[in-house]
């Protein structure tokens, strides 16, 4: 199933796609799920990111691919960053590329939707507490990051949180594609079978450290291949039994 | 003026204290503050966390002598990390210290209170987007930070970001005496004159990254003489013209 939320005659609603229609459903997809009779045509929605995260949790360096770019070590439990609300963008809408940095890096992950308040789980109950999964860009000025060590001014400008199309409830995670397009040229190519840390470790130990609550997000870190993008740039996230998430690099107005 | 959050017969209220009265508010503080008749005892109601932050931005490395003691050079901007809304706790509530870490140290910092939405906003104009100030204790798994590298982890767990026991908001921040207590003894005893990035200078960078929105907090960073805690413990952090906030330390069940 795949949850979507969208404007549609001035209204925000949650909805399941169902080839090119949405179907409306009844509140939030948190508490359950219960259809509507009223339908829109996908193309005549606005899709905006799936959830309302409280809080993004982000995984830092869960490839060994990109441990090895970064020429960082292994870490020897799930590395937390933090991504606040007001970073979060929807699909097709801009990334903008603030003019206090001078590289602003693609990073494609899988997003772990939580459906539910998650506290200190278990790694084996911990898919009980996960509504979906979805495409996420962990958008980064490399430059910042490099200066402050720390990597949350990097990682937590306005738009720099890449959120959808939807959220896919139905998905085994072990082995999907995951791929980062940059104007359609492939830059990323990586699959979810090589995550150090596994979507059902990660709920664990976030919620180990933190309670998750209802729509948050965590981003479970990115493959090899992370790069740079300009203004003008058309940026994809794709990801096998999900679909892709496209957005557009703007200048700061 | 002191702003208060707190429940009195079972339901919650923004509040204005006087002497040993709360003196109910409409609404929030946030859209500008209208008093109404009904009062209650100081004694008489539970303090909350003065506000309801979406995110907490936190500044490190923000005194000379705190800088000094972690042998970390001075940053030529403010060093930003998050803590989630999570963390929250008010006055009187129990730091739960996580069976995880071996050391969890105070930091007695100022919250800074943002008042409405700031985004992008100049030194000159900073101070017209806060609120008020509060005290604020950015409790820290110092062991966790030290492995981790990246500080989130470490300062994110539930009950990490103690604040209150309200919001002055006539104040002049520019030399207030900052100290912390851990049973009574003065452990941190710092003046807001050695902030290397003052206030306006906070609010002005972090609303450059992201955007601030009402109830937010800034915690502005800690001065020297950061130490561990046990449980059984009692903390407090004292800020010149606010008051005390007073926390205990209890095992984790």
């Amino acid at each position: 199933m795949k949850i979507v939320r969208f404007t549609a005659s001035g209204r925000r609603h949650y909805g399941i796609l169902k080839g090119d229609k949405v179907q409306l459903i009844s509140g939030n997809p948190f508490g359950g799920i219960k259809l509507l009779e009223d339908a829109f045509k996908l193309s005549e929605v606005k899709l905006l990111a799936p959830c309302v995260p409280s809080k993004i949790a982000a995984i830092g360096i869960n490839y060994r691919g990109h441990a090895a770019e970064f020429k960082h070590d292994l870490p020897a439990s799930p590395l937390m960053f933090l991504k606040p609300s007001t970073a979060v963008i929807g699909p097709l809408a801009d990334i903008v590329y603030p003019s206090i940095s001078k590289q602003v890096d693609f990073e494609g992950e899988m997003g772990i939707v939580i459906s539910r308040k998650a506290r200190r789980v278990e790694p084996a109950e911990a898919l009980d507490f996960v509504l979906g999964y979805t495409c996420f860009n962990d958008v980064t000025a490399r430059d910042l990051q490099k200066i402050d060590g720390q990597w949350t001014r990097a990682k937590s400008f306005d738009t720099f949180a890449a959120v959808g199309p939807w959220i896919e409830t139905e998905l085994d995670t072990s082995a999907l594609k995951i791929e980062t397009r940059l104007n359609g040229e492939v830059k990323q190519s990586g699959n979810t079978r090589d995550l150090i840390f596994p979507v059902a470790r990660l709920v664990a130990a976030v919620s180990r450290v933190m309670t998750l609550l209802p729509g948050d997000v965590i981003a479970s870190g990115t493959p090899e291949g992370v790069g740079p993008m300009q203004p003008g740039d058309m940026v994809e996230v794709r990801i096998e039994g999900i679909g892709g998430l496209v957005n557009h690099v703007a200048t700061e107005k």
